[in-house]
């Protein structure tokens, strides 16, 4: 039947040996301290996905040029923190070893960790871009080392220093403000800078990080730990825009949570951002 | 990877030429007078599926038992009546044809009047049971003649008297209730006499429609039209349970509105209803 | 323009100088302490009924053969607790001097007594039949007379001893329930014994107050404060149209708070008993 | 009696006949894609819109001095998209033959087609001011050719090429944006060029269409195809404002779907937004 | 300030040291597999608890006369399911050392298990009376050992055969119900034979475990996994009245996710179901 | 028990008697003419401020450095408008005799009267800092003279001219704009100025009162009237940090109506700005 809409994320409808990139999601939000439900950010993207324009006025280009496949969500084993993260690392690496590029639709911001160490496997000299609400830094959360709020600290841990820019943080304690001045590059409020950090890393691959919270909550208030004060949907498209001369190998959108939000302009801004996302890679 | 969520509805897993029962989405509301929205019921019912147990306590069953296939939802134009009703009844037709049941979930309940058409040409002597709040009796809703408030009608157009039984009628002008008395077997508010009404029919073939707002608002408040005073939701199932004796061919679940239920409730009913069904059949 | 939806409420569209039944609202809630909202209640109704049936299959009788008005809602200065009661007890006294009959939609529980002073005044053999999940007997709620909970104790006053049938009664204080042993007929948990009560009150005229939180929340969620336990719809129905052979000169449906029930189920079942109490009187 | 609230929609009393600027509501949402809901637009903007007040700061004047009168909405057969496009029409033929401007509350984008119809018959040399976030040039959707993403172009074809000014569209088919550049002047995401138009369009008769959802979804989540990166409310109200030194003959907002939006803010919105343009017109 | 809000849940205001009955939260749901959230349940519950009636009608006693004391939720590390379950069992185990009852709030239900492990410690023949939708005995889920689908297994697994009532059980796997059958007494879909139970408990101390998921989703739709055909909440409270004569020397009540309820019911229906209880031990 | 989360708002757990700040709710919205609900907003606030970290990068401060006690919320009888005002006047009254700062959060606007009246008793040439969408200046509002609606011209009655500096107002009757020309400092729809009200201030000591609904809804939809074209977080949070020269010596947020705010950004707001608020005195 030619009438049954039978593709996937974003119309994505390129087998997977043929794609160029591949989405996948990793429904997980375990270790989720105030208000969890990401783990339904990749589904309600699946659905209300197929209601979006293909065509980017914003790059005058059109999804129907990209070679695209939707994985579909991973069935990951909540409870058991250590299985998923495997199985998010194995998916990855299994991807990457396709010499294809992916993004990952979180879940939480823990799922991003097993992510990077399969890209990291693939390119040592990886360079992390990290945009967020959250510093994400602390070594510990409550005691529990694998955590959304400790994500980036272990990535540090395996990166080490200056290999990671963070932008738009308007959150976290005392320590990990400090702790950045010595470890990253830690641009606190707003988006500035990117000119310069795309100049540092050069053509060093990449591994883009977007906790889509560092969103306005007025843009995206699904998610869950909404911080006001923060970017545009506008500002974070141009963000993303400018990253294009860079070498992303792979990508991920964090943390919709979309029960918070019944009117859906949340799950519309991680439509429209994945789209533009996908057309950049 | 093993580990993606890769099967359909139900955990439906069966290749389309292997299935006995095919399940379908037919995601159209144009009619709808007071609150639209049904066209989402399909994706909804497939996205809270893959949450229910496969092992129907009621039945002693399970799906894992059942040859089902999941072709997915309808790319219907709305706006262009006619042509949704001709490939509701396309898709019907093809499945008929190829020698499987199958249950269709709407949508507004016109999408019952192309399905019926399909299952008609097959099984000419064909009885229709049919669930509901509402008579569907009308000629005409506001000048138009096909609507979801005239539906059983323009069945019995087709079918002629005494092959309708309804059951659980509280709503409707006073006129159509006057008309069901010559042409249909209606029982109004309860769902009594299902009884005498296998007997009558016998062995002939069946299509059963339900219109989920037959349930009471309490259990089943996502759905366009609430009208109080419904049946329960285990007085539903019992009903459905009676059946099992019958030839059913085919049926539909139509009226699950979805966004007017932000607790998901409505959906679990459907998706707990889909699976006692898919088990009968 | 003949297609202009300009009729009121159940679609009433006599002129008030011909009509028999006068419906009017009274959007106060100004001293509930728990959940506010109930202001909205009338609006709701308003903007809901029209897209209710005429016909009534309980009584097999249709909005159309009643002569009906709707007045539009009251405009109620908040934070002025004795000047709404005024603005109240005026327009059911210029209804009642007018002879003709009206149902009142609430609005807190507090606005019935303005209703039945103004009634009682002209009947001052007036019997007060109260359905509700709360007693409302408390002789001040935090030093406060006038009250949604000390109501029904403020009639008493007025009317005395034996002259108050109450109905569903689930929640109050011990002291409420030991006071009604000696001065109203209160029967608890359920509505049983109107039969008894229907005798009793004979063809004195009757006043009906209608506190919607009698029924459970399961069909009513939208209320200050749901009550569980209670009385399911078809009960409330049937209750209701028990109480045809009674004299009742006024009626009042109350405490719909349409904003905590997103579902519009709460208002469909004061949409639906309002057409059938319309329909009795 | 004086204290019921007996008035239209921003408070307006003035009867038809006197009155200069008449609103009327078109509930209609019956070709849209994505989410349905925008026929209870009008409905929501005459609840709420008795909370607002009449005087503008923004512009020093009250609707206390605008001669308004509210028909209400027109009774429109959901399911017979000609009959609706018909009865609009006459509805707003009737009101410019009695020599008043008009607002039409949407309802979907198809609205505005026979309201310009209408508006053009009498004003032949018609320009058309188009706000919007959706270009809605398609030839047509899904095959359907009277439909909300196609009313742009079915006006071009009554008006021509150039007649047509286009701002803050931010979403469409690569072959809209192309379209355009040879027969529209259309201004993409943002509002800037309208002092070029104004100077364009001269003293000849103007029909304004405001698609609300040109505002971000931020402020204005209650709409069935929300579209980040939008225009602020203050910028589109600055806009309206600068729209004074022309003659516009009518005017529209649409595509407000309430129930999406829980909060009632897009409400507020489009009674904020209607209330200024009553002062413009 | 005597005008300060300063009591607990229920009101409750008895010190810790003279209390007889304890209240505490348990806010953990990381072992969820559908829906997150009821580790919001406790405060929840907590914030609505002060708008009940301290009054029962039902059994005719009043809280005033229970010394009770709310001692706040634990404050878990989500993430670090041992240490979770550690804290629990280590504030279960002193309250019963210092000799009192205690009332637990989840919370998902594997916070059952340290709790029941606490007790049993006290009380070697501690009996367990289950209330609940699902069976909760599968030996893993998904691989993991510790979950709210294997609760009540583990919990076999420290008390053995015949040791636990299982009441309104009507979802689970086929191999769960068939391992009741040699395990446990496990009375499907309804809460029929608590008076055979009772009988055979005699004056062994037990624990009552509560899923309030047992209630049907149209009394409590605020939960993750809602199971429709369940208990109406007046049947639930009868059999908890029943449960008077046994020695109860702690409960829980669990599985509240008051997100998914924007009306409250849910939570209404726990607190009342609290208040009962705290006046039954 | 350690693991108890026992502290209060923001995490304030010093003594009433050690404390420099007292944080009190005021639950109260008895006078709100449109949607109430602001009674909920301190008990929201309580909730959910405990997933708010304690140091706010924009400060560079930590809230364990600031001494502060959370006093809970006034429990006031809700119905008696005087005895309201009455119990936060002596709460806000007995804080200041003990030489301490306190901030208030409502509740709608009108509690800022009795705050008010305590700090000028103590503090005769008090100046205010009002910043708010409603300019809040009537005389009375349908006759009442306690209203939210006149609560500014009743502190000016108190104060007198030219002590009251207002900002961000977007709202009123033209009466109100007019005559705030010759007794306030009125600053219309934006917050321009603060630095010019600085230095006027000088030493004086301050009251600040913040009606949340000075934010745009996008950022602040949960209040009872909003207002489009408002103040974006940012801006409002720098003016508060530019407050920080002044004397304040009490301050309040009100009109917080949380349940018009299921993603809860609304509370989350208020929060944050608490926080800061917190950090600044």
């Amino acid at each position: 039947m030619k009438s049954i809409r039978d593709s996937g994320i974003l119309g994505f409808g390129c087998p997977y040996e043929e794609a160029a990139i591949v989405v996948f999601g990793a429904p997980f939000d375990g270790t989720v301290s105030f208000r969890p439900g990401s783990r339904f950010g990749p589904s309600a993207v699946r659905s209300d996905s197929w209601g979006i324009e293909t065509y980017s006025p914003y790059q005058d280009k059109d999804l129907t040029e990209v070679k695209g496949h939707d994985m579909g969500d991973l069935d990951l084993p909540s409870g058991d923190t250590q299985q998923v993260l495997k199985d998010i690392r194995d998916c990855a690496a299994m991807i990457l070893a396709d010499r294809k590029k992916f993004i990952m639709l979180g879940g939480e911001h823990l799922v991003t960790l097993p992510a990077v160490e399969a890209v990291l496997r693939e390119f040592p000299d990886l360079c992390i871009i990290h945009v967020d609400a959250h510093a994400d830094l602390r070594n510990d959360y409550m005691g529990v080392r694998l955590s959304h709020a400790t994500v980036i600290r272990r990535i540090w841990e395996r990166v080490g220093d200056n290999r990671i820019w963070q932008f738009g943080i308007r959150s976290g304690e005392r320590s990990e403000f400090r702790w950045a001045k010595e470890h990253t590059r830690l641009t606190p409020f707003v988006l500035d800078g990117i000119e310069k950090a795309i100049e540092e890393i050069g053509n060093r691959p990449v591994y883009l990080t977007v906790d889509l919270d560092v969103l306005d909550p007025s843009a995206f208030p699904g998610t869950g730990t909404p911080e006001h004060g923060g970017i545009a949907f506008r500002e974070l498209l141009d963000f993303l825009l400018k990253l294009q001369p860079l070498d992303i190998r792979a990508a991920d959108l964090v943390e919709l949570a979309p029960h918070y939000d019944q009117s859906g302009i949340s799950t519309a801004a991680a439509c429209k951002l994945l789209r533009e996302l996908a057309l950049i890679l």
